[in-house]
């Protein structure tokens, strides 16, 4: 079964690299029109899949993310007019190169082809995957979680529907259906017809696909954030960049999950940063050293262990340590963080370039807010997720970033000699 | 043992990233050196691989491959030198982009970090490789052919001393010291140091390559070309850019292996086609209705099966068919084919366009041959492979390619709200 799917997702993704533009666009517009019409049915399915998981004691925060509603249904369908007033990425000549011979050497801009996406919970990923696939011109193969099935079961014949009536090859788009696990193996085996996989979910899920995957996979993984105070660092910014980083949302990957400290500033800077967390419910977990200095303060904290530097909380927790140097808070980031999002606070330009050049992740900030690290923050229009590898796309994956590129050539008799 | 090589590549990857390019070219060019001042040494070290090898009766083609000489060490030299005047493709901003917010999003060209490069045989892509990772700041571990053990390990260690006494870390670039499996295993398992994976060398090795390795891999696979000779073709044109395609270097990945004539071409063009083949030694195998064309020219050939036409035979050999329509020319591409270098010979520009962009390959052709698959060619300088993978890189890989991104965000204080 697992097999048919990928062959006709092959089959589909090679029509579907020359659609049209205003073809694709009119599809994802009669979708958000038929989320709209359809919402009591996806409701109905969501409403069994909340009862099943009530049942099975599921967390209130995983239920609210699984939990489907009117404004939710909204919001899809104004994200799929929104990727529809995007550019198509396909067919754009990202450059052109003639040859002393006379060759003219177009790289283009393509679909991947098959992407296969694998999550968790959120029944909107469907629908918003599905879209970002198709405007990108890519056959999308979905496969969500046990706990989310008869919703994405609704959504996805509702996609099928539009893209039938489309007068495009419904699957285009297609679900897995099932979630029994052996599916996702076999799924992730089939290099022959599908191109890439993109997991997004929490960190069991992604090693599964890594390590079962003969398929290239792009991982949108955890985010350790840094914020590093420097030495020459501003004490209003320090606090305000630190609070918003961390407490804005701390339940998101870009949010701080780490605090350090120049030993210069810190005697003088700690405190008060420290008590603005605290002042906002921030757990404070600290290192010796980071411990003295809010031990002095009166603070309250416990010891952080060497494990919570590495750890994602997504609450509000925050783990505190004191850098002797800016090279040695370069080293803590590249050995604790996850390559996602660090910010330096800093008044020094140089110390400023040393540390986004030094640390080896994603998206580096000077004087700004982690927070920031978005599709939508950097301009991309959309966002299929933020990806921590350094092959193919880093950070915030938008439409171009789901595209290939092929070499056009165009010639006149030109032979090799 | 695999282990410590890989944290320490890790180590000296943060350091290369941020080497500047004339410390880069100037250890380039000492390796240039020593290898010329070194040469009976290497040499001595290949001959024992050699004598290993005739005792184990490896083929002529393979000792050949094997075999080094000082017309082999001086081409490995040049090409030092070569890559050494190429542009450093580190730290060249990407695109620009000045948020409402006023954040300044900087992209920015970085190293990719550890690169481990698999292959088999030819003891030059030692040097090769780990000058195109010096240069483009990744740290490189080797892992060759036990066959090459002797050879490989002189160079390495000419290498390393070349590294060290430009003042740079010896293990930035690393030989596996073993060709035993069981460390091939081990290291395709080391995500968390290893950023990329090359493999490159037979189905084989490629194949346990991808189904062991947890960690991004760009294959570098098999070339099955094919010639399209359209409705529309022009007759010169047709035998001169076919002959070219299979025959200048038949061994290779861009050369082709089959010929598909358009049925109404088909008799006027193809017993021309094909007689010059057969006139340079290409052994022809026609599938049934080719064949009866064949016949009636009195052209000798073969039947040629399903699977012939997916074969990279690396030789003089081609497979032959006839292709009722453009689309079927497609179809029969994208089946067959390894998604790497296609041509059409027409001289309808339309239809040029729809096979160019049907054809679901790295490079398509429109009226020149096919053999121009090639970094150098294309005007990238320099060469690490050919990509048939569409993730990063797709056809010819230069230094660009061995190279990732990450955004730099300038702010004056923006917090998300």
């Amino acid at each position: 079964m697992v097999l048919e799917i990928a062959q006709r997702a092959r089959d589909a993704a090679l029509k579907l690299a020359n659609e049209s533009e205003s073809k694709k666009n009119a599809a994802i517009l009669k979708l958000a029109r038929m989320l709209r019409e359809n919402s009591k049915l996806i409701l109905e399915a969501n409403e069994k899949d909340l009862k099943k998981a009530e049942t099975g004691g599921m967390s209130k925060a995983m239920l609210e993310r699984l939990a489907l509603s009117d404004k939710k249904i909204e919001a899809m369908a104004r994200g799929a007019e929104e990727v529809a007033k995007l550019p198509d990425p396909v067919g754009k000549v990202i450059s052109s190169n003639t040859r002393p011979n006379g060759l003219l050497i177009n790289k283009v801009r393509t679909p991947i082809g098959v992407i296969g996406i694998i999550y968790e919970s959120r029944p909107n990923v469907t629908v918003d995957c599905a879209i970002l696939c198709l405007k990108s011109g890519n056959a999308a193969i979905l496969r969500g979680g046990s706990e989310a099935f008869n919703s994405n079961s609704a959504l996805a014949a509702i996609i099928s529907k539009a893209l039938e009536e489309s007068g495009m090859d419904p699957h285009s788009v297609q679900m897995i259906p099932t979630s029994d696990r052996s599916a996702l193996s076999e799924l992730l085996k089939l290099d022959r017809y599908i191109d890439c996989i993109i997991p997004r979910g929490g960190e069991g899920l992604i090693r599964f696909t890594v390590e079962n995957s003969t398929i290239p996979v792009i991982k949108h993984y955890k985010g350790v954030c840094t914020v590093y105070v420097d030495k020459f660092a501003d004490a209003g910014l320090s606090e305000k960049l630190t609070v918003n980083a961390k407490c804005q949302r701390p339940s998101v990957c870009n949010a701080a999950e780490n605090l350090l400290v120049h030993k210069d500033s810190a005697e003088s800077l700690l405190p008060k940063i420290a008590k603005a967390l605290a002042d906002r419910g921030v757990e404070l977990r600290a290192s010796k050293r980071a411990g003295d200095i809010l031990d002095n303060a009166s603070i309250k904290f416990s010891a952080a262990s060497d494990e919570d530097f590495s750890t994602e909380y997504t609450d509000l927790i925050i783990s505190i340590d004191i850098a002797d140097s800016i090279d040695s808070a370069i080293d803590f980031i590249n050995k604790y963080g996850s390559g996602h999002s660090d910010l330096i606070i800093t008044q020094d330009a140089a110390r400023a370039e040393k540390f986004m050049n030094g640390v080896d992740s994603s998206s580096v900030y000077w004087n700004a807010s982690t927070r920031f690290t978005d599709g939508f923050e950097f301009g991309l229009g959309a966002e299929i997720g933020i990806s921590t590898d350094k092959l193919h796309a880093r950070g915030p994956m938008g439409l171009e970033e789901l595209c290939s590129y092929k070499y056009k050539i165009l010639g006149s008799g030109q032979i090799r000699t």
